[in-house]
């Protein structure tokens, strides 16, 4: 029989989280304080987050020890499985190898579980035992409240209140985890009650959000706030899911031409793709294509410029070099909620700007279509946000049915897409449609870019 | 580190079926044609179902081997994980060491597909390219779904109108690999035209759903029925389940004495418990004890009568022997949805009245607060059917703590519940109660027990 299914043992989930900080050609650009202006330290961190993940966020070192506690949560559901989607090739009638990682399997669905569990365990070692957050569509949010259920943490989420009232059920998850979600914007932060004061129906956003878990966080010694994407921390924790692919493919012996992921803060691609860019760093796979998806409504990495902004709308956070559309952009209401972000991780950004990854925009029905063609080949019905992954793939496919090149293809599969059915209907029913580029919003938002 | 987890290898498949038909300390009671009350016959299940289905329903091999194309699909979630609770032990402060066994890994995600699998194979294979089926909330509906995706077979799923209308997400995943979904009554058959004709808003029922499914199979040559529990090919199909629980156990050296697994139709947890009730027969292990739990307001096996009823509400199966409620008993509309069923696998029905099994009931809120405290203790959010094992198990390992007996307990859990949140919902908003014992409703249906 051929094989389609790889599974590494327990013991080879990674002892280290992989550190690109310390393989970088050139350094990152410096995180600036939003006041001053000038290098952030270590203490400006230390209202929001752990000492230990302040270290891991600033740190060169290559290889960071994972601590026994977090890899024993792993263990319920890494190594994942790489599959070999081999029934997805023949319906493409290509001579690509197509292999794809699934993070679909841990208890909230998706990779946002490798660094929520990671973060929970860092803040419950320094005595904390409260910690807020924000979520959009939920992904985070449900992942967070897992991984305060392992570690008896108390966790408030904020979120976004049109999602709140209208994607109920990852807030019901949250609540089986054991977490108090509330929508935003809520009377329990001054952002919020000043918000509330104006449009007692605003429907909230990601950055409102943000502002009132961090707002929360600042104010209260006995609670920290965390995030799910973007900072090199997260990025740092999800490591794990491109070394256990690089353990598989040498096993087989194979070794990937091409890599294909979604990135909306960039988390999951980048954990993905780090530890074989650093092959392409050091030179012994120089030519290996790395590309980043993300929908043509919130072009970021394709048409941003590359400078300093914000990370949340209100401009409470450090100022990092990234592209971006603007802090201010408020993206189209695509289906693909986890790539609706106006920047991206600084470490993705200084890689593009260094040419050593690319990006690719793709359209909402393109994706949809790409989903549901690979749940009929390979069964998994995938997230929105990695069918931008899975479109690309198909589209490399084709490419080399038409070329005759038998490469080998590594995508990223984020997540599974149960808990959003309605997207699926919604594109059933033909009521999906493709966003123009929002180039107007986007030119307005740039106009706000922090002068630095 | 506490071992949690423990996978097989692929090559690890069962490579048969167990049939425990031919371990059987007493035959089963025969199965009667619904007009002429004789046993029946092969060809009387031609029309509906392909030969080697009939054989392995009618066989008393011991063993039946998995064809290669089946298990080639397996593999693609299978073997399933086998974890120990470790968490939940703890939590529960029982000296009792919990196993479950977790079958919501397949793109369905419930066990369903172990059969829906091995039935589209042999379809295909006598040529039949076209499969009618019904589904209530829509496990079944949805694993077929898949199945025929895997094996290019068109399948056309009459869905209970209640639950087409108000659980639609399970309906869209069928229409994602491909299945035609359509409620139930509909003017596709007379059955459903004659319903339609005197309440046009007639809700449906699943025995509605059968005949409407089971008439259309009837009348075109090119089409097949199929059914997701109760007959013995079904149950044989899941036996998959038990044989790697089994090889899992052995291989650290441990053996249950205890089984708990939830009952609707019976399918999933006759596949954990046949291969282990084998042992019981040949009196290597005598003594385990074999707990099937089932909703009390849908007590077959703890209320029925063991005698001949019809398996679908509308009387055009043939007549098997077991515990029923009468075949028109509607059960009350608890979020179970697969446990509301007024029979029972035959299989099962004698087992429990020869004493190799036993069963118990549980009320409906008991079982949500299982499912909540399972989920905070092991990360997965589970099916509300699989609630009502978890309870029991639940149950079990507190009177372990309290008789200090460190009992070893092997859980079945049949699926995940990421497409049930609406009923963890209700549960939270405390909309969810328990129903009485429906005597009435009961005693009112067993009236119209068939004559034999």
């Amino acid at each position: 029989m051929e094989q389609v299914k790889y599974i590494l043992e327990e013991k080879e989930i990674p002892q280290y989280w992989y550190n690109i900080l310390a393989d970088l050609p050139e350094p990152m650009p410096s995180v600036l304080h939003p006041v001053t202006k000038e290098p952030i330290k270590p203490e400006d961190l230390a209202p929001l987050f752990p000492m230990e993940l302040i270290k891991q966020e600033m740190s060169t070192e290559r290889y960071i020890e994972i601590p026994d506690e977090v890899r024993q949560i792993y263990r319920l559901w890494r190594p994942t499985t790489v599959f070999r989607a081999r029934v997805l090739e023949k319906a493409l009638k290509t001579p690509a190898k197509i292999f794809y990682k699934y993070e679909g399997s841990s208890a909230p669905g998706s990779h946002k579980a490798n660094t929520a569990v990671a973060q929970a365990y860092y803040n419950k070692k320094e005595g904390i035992n409260r910690i807020t957050t924000e979520t959009g569509a939920g992904q985070w949010g449900s992942a967070l409240a897992f991984a305060g259920a392992c570690f008896n943490i108390e966790i408030k989420i904020y979120m976004v209140r049109i999602s709140y009232d209208q994607k109920p059920y990852r807030r019901v998850m949250m609540q089986v985890w054991g977490a108090d979600c509330i929508p935003s914007p809520s009377n329990h932060t001054n952002s919020g009650r000043e918000i509330l004061a104006k449009d007692f129906n605003c429907p909230g956003s990601l950055g409102l959000a943000i502002s009132e878990a961090v707002e929360e966080a600042a104010s209260r010694d006995d609670t920290h706030y965390s995030l799910g994407s973007v900072l090199n921390h997260v990025l740092l924790h999800q490591t794990v899911i491109g070394q256990e692919a690089k353990i598989v493919l040498e096993k087989i012996g194979e070794y990937p031409d091409i890599l294909i992921g979604c990135v909306g803060g960039g988390s999951n691609f980048a954990g993905m793709f780090l530890p074989f860019v650093k092959d392409k760093i050091d030179g012994s796979h120089p030519n290996i294509q790395i590309i980043c998806t993300e929908p043509s409504s919130c072009p970021t990495l394709t048409k941003g410029p590359y400078c300093y902004d914000f990370g949340d709308e209100a401009g409470l956070t450090p100022l990092m070099k990234m592209f971006t559309l603007g802090h201010g952009f408020i993206p189209p209401p695509v289906h693909a909620g986890g790539l609706r972000y106006h920047g991206m991780a600084p470490i993705i950004c200084h890689l593009l700007n260094l040419g050593l990854i690319e990006a690719r925009a793709v359209h909402q029905l393109g994706t949809f279509q790409a989903g549901v063609d690979f749940a009929r080949s390979e069964g998994i019905i995938s997230a929105p946000e990695a069918n931008h992954a899975i479109r690309v793939t198909i589209d490399e496919a084709i490419k080399c049915r038409e070329s005759g090149e038998a490469k080998t293809i590594l995508l990223t599969l984020s997540g599974h897409g149960l808990v959003d059915m309605a997207a699926y209907q919604a594109y059933f029913d033909g009521k999906l449609h493709n966003y123009d580029y929002p180039k107007e919003k986007i030119e307005q938002a740039l106009k706000d870019l922090p002068k630095v």
